[in-house]
This record gives structure tokens, sequence and C-alpha cells, in this order.
């Protein structure tokens, strides 16, 4: 048995951050596939093997621990792993990262995209969140080719999730990468690092035909016809 | 000037689980006006004293911090009092926290709330949050009269914030007390007993009849609509 097993939908979104970090460590794990997900996440409560809600959830075989949310699995991994530099810094990144991926989506879908909608969050929201993590980066020891947060020599906990989020949306879904660099050349340069550590590299080499290929459901449909219309 | 400075809506909301940290630790704090938090909110990326997005923003000028995220500075100031027991486990049920004031405001409302979408939501998602929370309570140490999570014999950052939301729904929006009790006594419990920690019952007092009453905007009269309806 490997050590750890994720629990996550056949997606990068939510996902890629733990991944990133699980695949940069060397740490042996594999993932639980879509129906043992969907059946783990529709157990009553007492039937749970952990009173989790939705995935990710992490089961770490070696400490015996489970654990869902995303920023405590990336926070507890990294510490796990030696990776984490400036703990509240890092969590708060991970935690802006948490909401870039709730609104790109519009809620995991409870609303669509539509010309209008798409064009308000592209140049106000996400713009923002580019600039605000432009900052972050350009402030704490980033520069576009060298340099990873809070002054690490080696990419950290907050390196690697800033990494799979925005690396893994300009990848997938190339249109925001002018948009990115533009607002946020240093993160964009700090993702396109990430992306090729060899490790890394690795595991997005074999996620490279994965469908669906961004965030799945309707919500992608639309995100993807929006961002066809742009052109 | 005070150690710390929280900028935030007057408003429970998001609010209240750093507060519940302050005030049962007995921090020096003030807060900034709302006038204040929406000038700082709306300065360019450049112009603020830190990246942030959105509030709540803590300054803690003891240690020269600036630090955005519900989650990230709960967890900062529950190491720094020294109240966190179990720190993943205590992020994942901030994180969980966070997941439903973001729900229960139809994502800070993106959506209004009608009679079947509240019906649909109370039900289901918001019932499955309550057994979840009741179980991660009753499996680790909380009774409905005593103890406190992960076995601590004192409030811990989880009970805190546990409390701070948990208590404020049900006293801010009294007719879900019936739902909590129901799916979650324990959880029921430990937020009345958190609620009545001196402290925080005196901070509670000062809030009593403070306007907005939960989460403000047309959301809150959305949900005080969809609550009128049910008594």
């Amino acid at each position: 048995m490997p050590e750890f097993t994720l629990h996550y939908w056949p997606i990068p979104f939510r996902g890629h951050p733990i991944r990133f970090i699980l695949a940069h460590h060397g740490a042996d794990w594999d993932e639980a596939d879509a129906a043992t997900v969907a059946a783990l996440k529709d157990r009553a409560p007492a039937d749970k093997p952990y009173p989790f809600l939705a995935p990710p959830l992490l089961h770490d075989r070696g400490q015996g621990v489970w654990l869902s949310q995303m920023p405590a699995i990336a926070i507890y991994l990294g510490r796990r792993f030696g990776l984490t530099r400036e703990p509240d810094q890092s969590l708060r990144l991970i935690c802006d990262l948490s909401d870039i991926l709730l609104e790109i989506t519009r809620y995991h879908g409870a609303l669509m995209w539509d010309r209008a909608s798409w064009a308000a969050f592209r140049d106000q929201r996400l713009a923002l969140w580019m600039q605000l993590h432009e900052r972050m980066a350009a402030e704490n020891g980033v520069s576009r080719d060298a340099g990873f947060l809070f002054g690490g020599e080696a990419p950290g906990t907050a390196d690697l999730c800033l990494g799979a989020v925005w690396h893994t949306m300009i990848d997938r879904l190339p249109g925001l990468r002018r948009l990115l660099h533009s607002h946020a050349p240093t993160v964009e340069g700090l993702a396109d690092r990430i992306a090729d550590l060899p490790r890394i590299a690795m595991l997005r080499a074999k996620w490279q035909d994965s469908k669906p290929i961004y965030c799945a459901g309707q919500i992608e449909e639309s995100l993807m016809a929006v961002l066809a219309k742009e052109r």
C-alpha cells in the first residue's frame, strides 16, 4: 500500500496543489478512482472513515491521519515534508488560491459565465488577485527568473501551491497567460519555474491529455465558451 | 495604540471567529471603522499597507505583522496565544466554517434565497455540516456539557471558532437553533459553553443590539425573509 491516498476527482483544480506537494517531495501516493471518491463522499456521516464533506480528502497511512480541506492538507503535508517557510503568510496565500478557484468557477458552478460577467471578473477581480500575488511575490524574495517565496533557496509549500494554481490556469486555459503576464510577470515566472521542476514536469506529463481539462462540469463548458469568444 | 487592529465590517460573520480568539485571550485590540476598512480595501494594490484583497485583515503591531484570510488569522492568533491543539484538524474545521459562512450567504450574495433553495440548503447541506461537526466534536473529547476539542481542558482555537460561527448563527438567526439541536446537540452544547465564557459573554453583550445582525447586505434581508416564513 502506498503511504498516502488522495481522494479527489480526476481533474486538476483543487487536487493539483496537493499533487504538486506530494510529487515534488517524491511521496508515494495513489489516488482513489472517481467512483470510489463519489461513494465515500455520499456515505452517511456515521459511515465515513472520517467526517469530511467533500474531496479533496487525504489518507496518510504512515501517520494514521485523515484530513480534508485543501488548505489544511497543503499545510499538513508542507510541515510533514519540511517545506513550509512563513506558515501564516503561506496559509493566507493558499486560502487566496482556494478563493480564486471558487471564483473562476462561479462558486463551483452555482452560476454560469456569460460574456459580460466573465469580462467583469477577468478585468477586475481576477486581475486584482494577480496584482496582489505579484506584490506578495516581489516583496518576498521572488523575481521572474529566480528565488522562492519568503527567501527560500528551494521551492516551499507556498511556491508549490501558487505554481499549482496559476500555472495550471494558464496551461489549461492558455488564453489567460497574457493576463497573468501583464499583471503578474513575477508570478508567471515563478509558476513556470515550479511547473518545470523535474518531478512536477513528470506529474504534468501524466496529466497532459486528461479530460475534463480543468474543473469539470457545466462550468468548465461555460468557461471554455467565454474564453473561446476571446480569441 | 492597542497591540492589534482588526479591519473588518461591523458585523459578526467572518469577524467573530477572530474576535472570539482575541477576546478570550484578553488581547488589547481595536477595530477600524467601516469607512476606513472600505477605503483600505479599495486602495490600489501598490498603495495598501499589505497586499490583501478583502477584510478581515489583522494588524499585529507588537510583531509587525499584517495578515488577511480568516483561517490564516485564526491559526496565527491561536499559535501566538498558545491556544491551538491539533493544528491540522483545527484548520480543517476553520476552513469548514469559512465554507459554511459562504454557503449560508449564497456566496456572499451572488444569489438570493427563495423558499425552495433555502429549504434544500437547510435540510441537506447545512444539516450535513452540522452532522459532520457533531461527529468531529463527539469523537474528539467533547460532550454536550463538558470537554473541548482534541482533549483540551480549556477552550482552544477550534472551540472558539466553532463557537463563534455556530453560536452566532443560532443567536442571530434563532430559528436555526432547533436544526442545530436536532443534528448536532454536542456542537450546540459546546457553542453555548463558548458563548458563556466570561470574556466572550462580555464581547457578545457589546454586540447585542448591533445591526446589521449577521452578514449585512441584500443577502441578510433574503435570509431573514426565508427564515420569517418558517415561523
